[in-house]
């Protein structure tokens, strides 16, 4: 780390490619320290504050976003081009995250307390056992989700992050529980500050191996929890390519161009018999597509690379392609298909990520080729398999090939949409996520944050209200 | 690796210093890759048998393990000199902790089942969650814990391996379930391995550190849950002091010197007030102790190199040392001295773990700099304070100062003796473990092994039993 001060960053209208918004300073390694230790200083007050007043500053936050959902959706949509439904959609999906947040925090479930009884005949003592927090977090933004996954372009991390840290300041939370930094440096800094004690990320492969490799060299590793790539395998059987050939073609073209592509659960892999009508479907439905812009000139340039890499490569034949919009990131989207045998002798390089509207459909002669081929893809957050009565059989062999390279199973429905709620999982094998027992999305996401503590014969006024014998916070309790 | 063959490994007699047994081979890469290739194969179709069936098995290792009793204390008491009564008692634990697992595996609770109902109105489909096997994995014995831990010298290693390795396989495991392999390079090539999907170790810090960064550093990193050096400090306060004088400097000079002081949960540190008469009765109960051999020639020179350093340290003073029996890797307990704040100047030292019976007594002013101190202490497994009633004030205070650097609280009782059950927490923040989410004794341990996955509007038929809509194994779920 220098003292040279980089230059503001510069939201860029993905429509126009002018820059829009204010400029933002880029974070110094000073302000990052600063950040870290105010973090180190609120924390042992904000953990020590009881369960259901942080629920209510979650609450509170929720309800700030909400207020301030029109003057959001506005910056959001001039930094991203997302589209105002989508953004409105999206703020209410935050809030609403929140909200479950603070459920949970009520709930008391998520500390899984557990209470083993002294057994003075076999020499054990009384044991209980909670989970905490595990210290400061640092959490990086995620540009495809300005909301949900936080922050895109400058000005929508700091209306957020202005709104957000009232709500708290207000609800009572001591300075410094939230803090936003910006800028390449700033994110490996915070990542190697040994205040704090666990990252969580959503990015590029090659980001976020930069930043797990940081985290884990560090004299006190951290967990780090990064969200990368993934590719999520759909696989249409004989008696679905059959019976609803158009109605899949339809989905697959929508999910596929849903947010310009722009979706960590796009599905980038079609596997369909290599016998009917469907794969023309899909021609014919995704060439009828027509997408927007995509978020940065960066993610941009990074598309048009995958396309041409395809576009050369031996075996891919064009399929379709839909067309692009007039704005100045716009990009179209664009479908291949190979043989499963091409697909095969090339796995490594054709089952890496194309971050956009683009995808393979990879043709399979029998149910026997395709589950071994399937038993071999990189992790995926997702993997999808579409079937008739009829494909029974089959769909539990490609459900039982997937169930280990996927972190969720879909039957005849499509990977983008992701349900925040208790069941949701968000995670999966590597590069899908570098923490495959972990999720990002849904009521088990707290998950990553919390360790364990036991307290072994500890007087009853002496243990947090948790582990109390007469559980006064009402909390799911293991006794046993 | 090369295809060089290493000399064949030998057990060491800690009472005589010459070998005991028969040769053991060093595995080479080739061993290595069969074994993990047979735990590739063997995944699924283990994965894929009832949890009840796999419960039995377990049972069936346990009951083949009490049955061979005799045979196996006699083999690792040659080995290890940690003696019969020991040794028996460490059988019955093992085979209980096989017992306990086969009992989490009938509970179910261990999937975390959770069921959220499709929203049709929210356009929220049906999401169901549970846990699974990650897949193959490595696991490090400790040769502290020849059985609960796993392996000390050959000869126990192997008679383990052979007794559960058979009863496995007559309860219908495939070839492939378990494998020992033996020696550092192989340890190496299997955290290395692209088949093994993570790893367990008990050991030193730097052996495990290096084993941590190859896990992180391959082209899949995977979990690598280490349990390194671990001071445990133990807080008297005043009141204790006085009133309990004798009786806790007794407690202590047992858990210091309990097995050689070959405790992962060894009482390092002793914090006592400056005043009375505790230092006085700690002097002379450790000064009455005497202890037997080690159990390495390596960790016997490693204590020695520790005792030698703090000889040397400024600021330490000798208060006692204990007798050393007359075998070969025999070691005599010793402790040091020192003032609160030199203890502060130097902590980065004096906070390391010296495996063995090695004590520091630091002496402190006042509660106020006390808990300034523990707040800065390096993680621990465990860290307990000696209280009266009329210490309550002052042992919340450390209690709260300790529960983010350790990980199990313990009032008025020693670290050693870690209880398995189903509320044990056996982990703590960094050096004490690597990843501390996680414990490696009680129920909780399998923890580090499950990932989640979820299905998706999934017919019943095709779900898990656990996951299915009557619920037919029983298990513990939510749903919301």
């Amino acid at each position: 780390m220098t003292g040279t001060t980089s230059a503001p960053l510069r939201g860029i209208s993905p429509r126009t490619g002018e820059p829009v918004g204010d400029p933002v300073a880029v974070s110094t390694a000073q302000d990052v320290d600063v950040a870290a230790r105010a973090a180190a200083r609120a924390f042992p007050v904000w953990s020590a504050v009881p369960a259901a007043d942080r629920a209510r500053a979650l609450d509170a936050a929720a309800d700030a976003l909400d207020a301030a959902r029109d003057e959001l959706v506005a910056v959001a949509d001039a930094e991203t081009a997302l589209g105002e439904a989508r953004l409105t959609g999206e703020v209410g999906r935050t809030s609403g995250q929140l909200r479950l947040f603070a459920e949970v925090l009520r709930d008391g479930g998520h500390v899984q307390a557990v209470l083993t009884p002294a057994d003075p005949a076999a020499g054990r003592p009384d044991i209980r056992r909670m989970r905490q927090a595990i210290g400061p977090v640092a959490v990086f933004g995620a540009s495809n989700f300005p909301f949900a996954f936080s922050v895109a372009g400058g000005d929508t991390a700091s209306a957020v992050a202005r709104i957000v840290a009232g709500a708290l300041r207000e609800a009572g939370a001591p300075e410094g529980v939230l803090a936003l930094v910006t800028g390449f440096e700033a994110g490996a800094a915070l990542v190697s500050h040994p205040a704090v004690k666990a990252a969580g990320f959503t990015g590029s492969p090659s980001g976020g191996r930069a930043l797990y490799d940081l985290a884990a060299a560090r004299p006190e590793p951290i967990p780090f929890y990064g969200e990368l790539g993934s590719v999520n395998p759909v696989v249409v059987l004989p008696g679905a390519a059959a019976e609803r050939a158009g109605e899949i073609a339809e989905g697959y073209a929508q999910s596929l161009t849903l947010g310009t592509g722009q979706f960590c659960t796009n599905p980038g892999l079609l596997f369909v018999p290599e016998e009917g009508a469907l794969i023309d479907a899909v021609a014919a439905r995704v060439g009828a597509t027509a997408t927007g812009a995509m978020l940065t000139s960066r993610i941009r340039d990074g598309y048009r690379a995958g396309v041409a890499e395809r576009d050369e490569a031996p075996d891919l034949l064009p399929l379709a392609s839909g067309s692009a919009g007039g704005d100045s990131f716009a990009v179209a989207p664009r479908v291949w298909r190979l043989s499963l045998k091409s697909f095969a002798d090339r796995l490594d390089s054709l089952a890496e990520e194309c971050f956009g509207p683009a995808g393979l459909v990879v043709t399979y002669p029998d149910l026997e080729s395709l589950t071994e081929v399937l038993v071999s893809l990189p992790g995926s957050l997702t993997g999808s398999v579409h079937a008739t009565h009829g494909d029974a059989a089959a769909a539990a062999r490609v459900l039982t090939a997937l169930r280990h390279r996927v972190g969720r199973l879909i039957h005849n429905g499509w990977p983008t949409g992701v349900a925040v709620c208790w069941a949701m999982h968000h995670g999966g094998p590597w590069p899908s996520t570098t923490a495959p027992l972990h999720t990002s999305v849904g009521a088990t996401a707290i998950d990553r944050w919390l360790v364990p503590i036991a307290y072994q014969d500890c007087p009853d006024d002496l243990l947090p209200p948790e582990l109390q014998n007469t559980n006064p916070l009402g909390i799911p309790r293991r006794v046993g």
